[in-house]
């Protein structure tokens, strides 16, 4: 019996304030494997997911308080920023029954037998999409609602038709119980098995769990160590199942030298904005902006100046990261050629105890071919940002060439400049999402929306955010010869379903 | 430098007939990834794309009798066969051709910027799919044409933008390098680089090619064994890499007591010739087949003993596969309480030293639950088949609840049965494509073939047959607030590109 105790702490203050529950031994992560996919034969109703998505909603909206301020209490983003937050994940719940009523999803393709078909005769073959099974969600540290127990993930899973078995953040573990919670109200109410969310806390049970047997997939958001130590995992097992993880992003930003002409103090202070945002705890930060290193670009460094000394001091997630931040933070400030124009540090105050102040650094972009700046090319989680200032053009380009994948690239180009077509083809290649002016940070719930890149980005080319994120809880099956009665309706012949079809070759809107 | 010979060896005699190049160094696996990669921005034109499947297409028709000669000689498949793999093949080209002309494949997505957007005001964002990058193409063994190096792995990658380099099948090496040739005689002939498809010999080659920094994906057919090695390397790369991997499958197939009450001896005859079609070397041979333990399916049997006594002997691909599959046969024969009513075993001639004839096998299902009894669960390659009489439903039911994943499943029932659909549901938990009646050796060229299955059958949820085998080879990207002018027409506002989308959440045809 497993009697590790799992509490709740105040992200300001870094005290206890009470024990949630304890950490699930193998034998709990058995139970809840096992309840999750006794709960899969129900969700197989396209309208009860639909009606699940929204009752969840509505359920989160009812605990609204409840949960904010619980979120509050465990995270210190404050209760605007999960206002924001929780709105966005039930903005997301609803958008994926919307998902699930359509039925695009489901890619269903229809081929009528042909005894004449080239190259040879074709039986009557009738595809679709069916859920994977029980699906491991890991919840993210920063997102305490949007990608944790009820986000993206969660929601997409559940209009997938897959049960979910989460694994809640050990810096939220009441938010999450009280969203399991909402969670499993919502399928109660709409007539199916609570048991469509089971949560677990521990990170040894979040080991037991990706390697279950009967856990078909995973979804993961988190940092690069943690993520490839269960991607690792996954595809270790004698039968390897996809994992979707989110691992980590520089979110290399490019400003041009005529950018930087035109608009210097615009990009400086939107770049103190967007690195300080959410204490820069946000996968999507800028953590790395080339800058011409001429008047211009001091101009912009000035402004960044203004902006970063003023942004609010704040508390981090919890301790490690806090620890982590100010000693990733000390480690690059002390590389030989890198300057401190802004110094991060901790600034303690009355029931803020574990607060800490944004800062940046500033460096020749030359120096950063050398192995010794390699730190300065990796992620650090918190408020803080690189500039690295650049002699040209070929410069910038070169330190982009050696950059791995990511979540976002973004380019401050003029309209117009000859250009940006080249480096806008180069930030294709290092990103999933490429932004052409403006911030990162903001991920918009959109059925266009890729949240995902290449590795370590991401460990598959699947999206957690936007409509699309359903794909990655679906495998194909075609049936072949099966008459209509034993078809699903959405197989059939005539428009039972109402769902986009390619019939025989042509795409087909109902 | 590397001299490890490569022979073609004619399978009929075993003999070598002639040196075909010698195996690929780990310098040659570079050279040949660099020119791939180098040939990465040509594919990016849509239309060339196009022009080269079905150049490729062209040039393997106007090498048709060559490359039959080769293939027949190296792997004993037989002319008739033979030319249909080449239709198909050409037939698949040409089908990737429409599916890039036709561009659904992009799955293009633009949103609007909309400043009253819930919960947030949203930027402009458009999604479509880009390419992945060089993919390595593993050859198989069973399918010199249609699943090596001119086959649905080469023609879906080459289809999606990426270069390919193809690991040649030692079973056919003379095939292989003919077959290159037309395909880089074809992208020549439409201006295309020559490198689009680079081929190496050689499994060292095989592995150094997976593990290399610039390949981006791979396909493989073949062995559990060997798959699950190619897959483990791909995983443990810094930057794990998508395998898609066809590994094994024994394709079950249950007849129910009404089946075989109606039609034993249509339904034994017709497994007696899906499981000697191409010496049993298909991917998709039923190698479990559930009959009742009545007087029905005494019947079938019988049937079925007639159609194997008389299937034609032959050779398989290589010796190895022929020693695997004697003693295969052997090893389960001798399993207590399996009987042989066909014995497969040598069966000389002159000209056809290697030749093989087909054999079943046939056991009480109750015995398949014993770990003693494992094999008879296992693909064994080559023409051999288990009957696995059973008592009832549920003892049927249990035999199939414990089995791996499958790319095929099969249900011979009769209109109307009242089991049908709970089994239907069973056997699609099972497999990626799930037959009522009919056999599963042949796989249509379809858009809605799904030709993939839960592992082992395949390592990811992809298809390596059909339309929506290109969706393996691509990855989204997002570009947020780009000006028309430099996004791609198919992502410009208006109608430019004539590719299916969905604009601000609706579905459109063009």
């Amino acid at each position: 019996m497993n009697t590790v105790p799992v509490w709740s702490v105040d992200a300001r203050t870094g005290l206890r304030s009470a024990q949630v529950t304890v950490e699930a031994g193998v034998d709990d992560v058995d139970r809840a494997v096992r309840a999750a996919r006794a709960a899969l034969p129900a969700l197989a109703d396209r309208t009860a997911r639909a009606a699940l998505l929204r009752a969840a909603a509505d359920r989160l909206e009812a605990h609204g308080a409840e949960l904010i301020a619980a979120a509050d209490r465990e995270t210190g983003l404050g209760p605007v920023r999960l206002t924001g937050e929780l709105a966005r994940t039930k903005y997301q719940l609803r958008a994926f029954a919307e998902v699930v009523d359509e039925g695009a999803f489901l890619d269903v393709v229809v081929d009528h037998a042909d005894p004449q078909a080239q190259p040879a005769p074709r039986p009557d073959l009738r595809r679709w999409k069916t859920p994977l099974g029980v699906v491991a969600v890991f919840a993210a540290s920063n997102f305490p609602f949007a990608f944790s127990v009820p986000g993206g993930d969660t929601a997409s899973a559940l209009a997938a038709g897959c049960p979910v078995v989460a694994k809640a953040h050990p810096d939220h573990p009441q938010t999450s119980e009280l969203a399991a919670a909402a969670l499993r109200e919502a399928a109660r109410s709409v007539g199916l098995p609570a048991d469509v969310l089971v949560l677990l806390h521990g990170r040894q049970a979040g080991a037991d769990l990706v390697r279950h047997p009967l856990v078909s997939a995973a979804g993961f958001t988190g940092s690069i160590a943690g993520g490839r130590a269960l991607y690792d995992l996954a595809a270790t097992r004698p039968v390897p199942i996809p994992f979707h993880g989110e691992l980590g992003s520089l979110n290399p930003v490019l400003v041009t030298e005529r950018a930087a002409a035109a608009r210097a103090e615009e990009i400086g202070t939107g770049l103190g904005g967007s690195f300080t945002l959410g204490m820069g705890q946000f996968c999507t930060k800028p953590g790395l902006v080339l800058v011409p290193d001429d008047e211009s670009g001091d101009r912009l460094e000035k402004a960044l100046v203004a902006a970063a000394s003023g942004a609010a001091a704040g508390a981090l997630l919890d301790g490690r990261m806090r620890e982590a931040f100010l000693a990733g933070f000390a480690e690059r400030a002390a590389l030989p050629g890198v300057s401190v124009p802004v110094p991060a540090g901790e600034q303690p105050a009355p029931g803020q105890e574990q607060a800490v102040r944004p800062g940046f650094l500033s460096v020749p972009a030359g120096l950063l071919a050398d192995e010794e700046h390699r730190p300065l090319l990796e992620e650090c989680f918190g408020p803080v940002t690189v500039l690295a200032r650049y002699r040209d053009q070929a410069q910038a380009e070169a330190v982009l060439a050696g950059l791995g994948g990511n979540l976002t690239a973004t380019l401050h180009a003029e309209p117009g400049e000859p250009a940006a077509a080249g480096l806008l083809e180069l930030l294709t290649g290092l990103a999933g999402r490429v932004l052409f002016g403006g911030w990162p940070t903001g991920v918009a719930v959109a059925p266009s929306m890729h949240h995902g890149g290449p590795y370590p980005a991401t460990t598959s080319t699947g999206t957690s955010v936007g409509g699309t994120a359903i794909e990655r809880w679906l495998r194909p099956v075609a049936y072949q010869g099966v008459p209509q009665q034993l078809l699903p309706p959405e197989l059939r012949d005539g428009d039972t379903a109402g769902v986009p079809r390619r019939v025989d070759g042509v795409l087909r809107l109902p």
